[in-house]
């Protein structure tokens, strides 16, 4: 029995979230078995909807819980090499690149695609200020710098992703490049002979960049803890490209034991690697995330830790970084030696020095405020608009959710009405990088991350327009 | 006969070059003939050595002359099949990586590796206010930018190359990326299956990178008008990276018929191609370097030509560029759609306005005119220590030269004789990836870019410290 105390500090959602996830940690809640629905449990605790919509989210971003369309929410599977799926009803496998049906640009009013960040956040006096004393300053910053990166930001990165990520290495440890892709093209290199086994629907990109340097790629389709083991044993890789806080698109956390036999997966044999891509970890909304799987492993374990301050700061700076254990670094160091650092010894410094003073910090706690209210009143507004038939899934963590609606048509058709209300967005389908027939149906991809505060109502309401005319026109 | 005209504007040692030049040219002065001794002309047209020298430099600069030790100047053979190579006596192949002998970077006090800048030359406060502009003004400059670099940084830069260098392009097939390795790598990907002859000696990064990317490399002897082209015939490769308009580290400038000899053997089997890295042309002193390879075979010839701004900006900051032929283009443009660009936008668009607004070509003309006085004055304090022993070739472009001096112990002993004075300098067979046997004896690599003015003289009074001992113990 779940009591709540409206009279404590803590948000009534955080201990809805905290009782359930004990429940389901302690097995008193099995897995698999169906939670009850937010309706009924918001009146048995006297609760908002929202509060348990709110809780059941969070135990989806846990990985304690996952999403059913039109069936609620479930206490997750444990991560057994047996698990089932939700069973989806077979949507046809799409064309190989469906493109977005909005031809003309300037028809977009509201641009919903991933990978924007909402400028106006970004604190460009500090910078601009930082930047611009360095360049009076410091005029040795011209000459070359380390290969690895400058050893001053890298031991910041140590540091803060292993207080924050619980991600276990030193500042030699970490290699600082111009963007993920360049640093998945070293890696290549370092694995030459590899296959890869990358997800799907997951970043068409990671698997762009691999195969552009000789690594082929098996797409293993995910479940609802993200890649399941048994595939991947099957797919003969002896790479695995992953992204375990916050799976790309789905959102789907990857929940301990999961982790642990994918963990087991590369002690197995000698040559297995892991590339963990913990692209977005920065904005988990209500919990901090699960360590990343680097830190579960040692800093001598079979994973690279791959990270992008793309999110963090912006796409525009081109900074991202890996963490390599010790024999890949050693190969990396003297296969590497001749090679330039890719980043402006201006931008890593400026990036040093904003965060060792503090100023990084803050400026991701207040994103992660301001995009948090930012989702509520998105998903606020559209549950207005669309319930009772809308799901969204993965909200309370990264920067875009999955979006289900039955009954509008499809999601080709969605995306195309959105499109005409002037909304751009993508079918969960146009992620998969092959055979997509699992996919969810009715569900696209959301992104809120580039979209004002003042837009949220009106880009809302335009989807509520696009979607509710097709499912009464088609209904 | 040679009249010089001390009345008129031009100097006499531009007098004397396009006197000498127009004879060479015109067959007045045969292939392989010795040009008279310094001493000698000077005396005859009553003017000093020096003005003799810098005209013999630029000869030599222009590929129109090559020096030989010992022996002086010689007229350019004309780049036929056959030529022949100066007699040097045989050195024994170094070791592999033949390391400096200076273990502690405390007792170096004149650094002259190449690769540095000298950053009080850097026009840090109009970069900074124009950076500092762009961050508070243009927030749109923190979302992606084009993959292939801005567009309107292209263009600056395509007009650039064209105007300065000859290239022969538009915008659209300008990249722009974080460092020559970066572009190499994409090129490699680009070139998969194919072999590449460089240039020995040469840059051994470049053969890194390549040879990291899956492209074996070829070492091809260089004779002094670059790259041979029976040698490249025999090397079997079907790309061949050269440095035409100076040769790293030699100096030597590949004449025009040696360049068409070059672009011939690429048009001679289809997927020939040429990789022209034009890497420091902007530092030619006394005449315009011949127009780039590239500009010759036409914008859609069999050549890529790279460049970088390390040297014409920082090294610290990351930004080179290639240009693309047009078949090239479009398979870059597929296989690299999902890339973002590697270089900061706000660094790309620092350097847009720095171009658009005249600061680049103010800056780049004050470089050239410190570096060519640094030069100078190097050269003539370095002369006045170690004459008459003393050659020096290749100083008249890039911002090295070599250093030859027979008597002093040979190659190994000079440079740490130098170390023991405090100079940091390499010799030139360790530029050699293999079979240095004909290496140029007794000489070494100077670059003088990272020396400040006021060092000059201390360090050529402790180079002649250094090396005359030597001479006087040994002879």
């Amino acid at each position: 029995m779940i009591e709540l105390h409206p009279e404590k500090k803590m948000p009534l959602y955080e201990q809805l979230y905290n009782a359930l996830a004990q429940d389901i940690r302690s097995g008193a809640l099995q897995p698999g078995k169906a939670l009850p629905g937010r309706r009924t449990m918001a009146a048995q605790l006297g609760i908002s909807t929202n509060t348990v919509d709110t809780a059941y989210q969070m135990l989806a971003a846990e990985g304690l819980a996952v999403t059913r369309p039109r069936s609620g929410f479930f206490v997750q599977e444990t991560g057994g090499m047996l698990h089932t799926r939700p069973q989806h009803s077979v949507v046809p496998a799409p064309k190989a690149t469906p493109k977005n049906t909005v031809s003309n640009q300037d028809d977009i009013l509201y641009d919903l695609s991933t990978g924007s960040i909402d400028t106006s956040l970004f604190p460009a006096r500090s910078w601009g200020r930082i930047q611009k004393e360095l360049m009076y300053q410091r005029p040795e910053l011209l000459q070359r710098g380390d290969m690895q990166g400058d050893e001053n930001l890298r031991a910041q990165i140590a540091a803060y992703l292993g207080e924050y990520r619980g991600v276990d290495c030193t500042a030699d440890q970490v290699v600082v490049g111009a963007g993920v892709e360049y640093l998945l093209g070293c890696l290549a290199h370092l694995f030459a002979g590899s296959t890869a086994a990358v997800e799907n629907p997951g970043y068409s990109r990671t698997r762009a960049v691999l195969e552009n340097n000789g690594i082929p790629c098996v797409p293993v389709e995910i479940d609802e803890s993200g890649l399941p083991i048994r595939a991947l044993e099957q797919s003969g890789a002896n790479l695995c490209y992953v992204t375990p806080s916050h799976h790309f698109p789905t959102g789907v956390t990857m929940p301990a034991p999961r982790r642990a036999q994918l963990l087991a997966w590369a002690a197995a044999k000698p040559g297995r690697f892991i590339l963990e891509d913990d692209y977005d970890s920065e904005f988990r909304f209500a919990t901090r995330p699960l360590p990343s799987l680097q830190g579960m492993s040692g800093a001598n374990g079979p994973v690279v830790y791959l990270t992008t301050f793309s999110k963090s700061l912006a796409p525009g700076m081109r900074i991202a970084c890996m963490v390599l254990p010790q024999g890949l670094l050693e190969r990396y160091q003297s296969d590497f030696s001749m090679y330039a650092n890719t980043v402006s010894r201006y931008e890593q410094q400026t990036l040093c020095e904003f965060m060792a003073n503090g100023y990084f910090a803050r400026h991701i706690a207040r994103m992660r405020l301001t995009y948090k209210r930012r989702m509520e009143a998105f998903a606020a507004a559209l549950h207005a608009g669309l319930d009772p038939d809308l799901t969204l899934a993965g909200a309370h963590s990264g920067l875009h959710f999955l979006l289900t609606l039955p009954g509008a048509g499809g999601e080709q058709a969605m995306v195309q009405a959105a499109a005409k209300q002037g909304v751009r967005l993508k079918g969960l389908s146009e992620y998969y990088m092959q055979d997509a027939a699992h996919c969810r149906p009715d569900t696209v991809v959301a992104g809120y991350s580039g979209l004002q505060a003042e837009d949220i109502p009106a880009a809302a309401a335009a989807l509520s327009r696009a979607w509710r005319q097709m499912s009464h026109s088609i209904i």
